[in-house]
């Protein structure tokens, strides 16, 4: 593999995954703790000349509520810097003339405080945890069935993600259980979709060949943003298992120990 | 298409589906009901010269309850003449030595009180109903993430059902969500694997191009038989759809309105 001097040169935007980067999740999503050194280490890479965004698939927490969090446990992070699922599936969900059956976690609902609910014609999946119940599942599935045409917006496509107590099942998995069961394909909003990568990198205002993503997910974080031209290290916290490292399909641009690591060394050699 | 007595003639054994062609269901699995005409058809033709045996993907109840539910609702039926994947599955599990961890019904737990399930090495999923709570589906998920080599047996592939209060989702979108989650393919004990087709035509005697299966799933029990190189009828009953009739993959040998006409037309046109 080349020097990371290569490697980094000309990067001038970070975008930051946050759950497994930032902060680790505790059981039921809370007593989040933040992952050591990151936020220090995030304090570091905004006082540099490097763009930061943040972009996350988060969707058992409102966005306010998701940076309130992450501000109590010391991290610089305010609203209008994160890309997150919800509000960009209200602007789909507003363009389109959708009134979503929500399937959701309660953590999430008041993102969708503004949007028609009634007579749906689609369903949203997002990460509901407890609340993906039998009963939850089987009354989406139904309204799927009954529509002509039906349409399915998940909220990302993780497969899992870690919580101090373990690996936790994630959307990508009951989405998947939706598709096969209806025979359908549903539409991600979120990581790894590229039109999510890509508005995030509009909002940061940089070009996808001068920006790099910082994640944990070998395929949703690191081969996504490959995919659309930006570069891509993968963090050994949160969900990384030692096998990411030979991922059949994925091969990260570089593998770091931690957030510390990866701003320690885009503040050496990015700019170059 | 042909005539009937084309399609019919040579047919030597019928394997009948349960749930769907002989009743309905009723809500959480009870309130099983006849379908209008189905006990008098089976009784018609048990006493034909055809032979018959009943190849279901029933993985809620036990294949005794089973039994004694429908000998109650006056079927003519008993324990030896069926074939169910629980059975087929314990079977596996003692030859390969696996101890599985089982996401199943409290209703067909019985049948795997001979299973060591101590120190798990692999998961047995069926369909589970209420019991695919988070909870539950996040073990199952756990217990196989931990393993070198995971091993997930299925019962059945199923999409869904139906009971009187609507469409249900059945044991494949939980296979499924399992399978993304943790990256691996999950082996399928139950129709349409060809194997448990082969058992039941080897229980019944008779060969595959002498055998009809009729069966309310237009994938799981017609296109299943079929690729066995067995003929096979869609009942309109049951889980049957319009659509079905117009299914992209699979085109049945014939479709009827109920087991009531599928046997009207066995026993005038089988055996020429």
């Amino acid at each position: 593999m080349a020097a990371w001097s290569e490697r980094l040169a000309g990067v001038r935007g970070v975008l930051l995954d946050i759950s497994g980067v930032l902060h680790d999740s505790g059981e039921g999503g809370g007593g989040r703790v933040p992952i050591p050194g990151s936020v220090e280490a995030l304090a570091r890479l905004k006082r540099s000349q490097l763009k930061v965004r943040f972009c996350t698939n988060e969707s058992q927490k409102s966005r306010g509520d998701l940076v309130g969090l992450l501000r109590h446990m010391g991290f610089d992070i305010s609203e209008g810097e994160v890309t997150a699922p919800a509000p960009a599936t209200c602007l789909i969900l507003k363009e389109r003339g959708l009134r979503p059956h929500l399937l959701i976690h309660d953590g999430i609902r008041s993102e969708f405080a503004q949007i028609d609910t009634s007579n749906p014609n689609c369903v949203v999946i997002a990460d509901a945890g407890e609340s993906f119940s039998y009963q939850n599942m089987n009354k989406a599935f139904q309204v799927l069935m009954e529509l002509d045409n039906p349409v399915l917006i998940s909220l990302g496509k993780g497969r899992y993600y870690k919580e101090t107590s373990g690996l936790m099942l994630d959307v990508g998995a009951y989405t998947k259980a939706l598709e096969y069961a209806c025979g359908i394909k549903a539409e991600v909003v979120g990581k790894p979709a590229p039109g999510y990568f890509q508005s995030a990198l509009q909002e940061m205002g940089v070009e996808s060949h001068e920006a790099i993503m910082i994640g944990d997910d070998i395929v949703g974080d690191v081969g996504g943003a490959q995919r659309c031209g930006m570069r891509a290290l993968q963090v050994r916290t949160g969900k990384f298992r030692p096998s990411d490292e030979h991922h059949p399909e994925v091969k990260a641009d570089g593998y770091v120990d931690n957030l510390a690591e990866a701003v320690d060394l885009l503040l050496q050699y990015a700019h170059q």
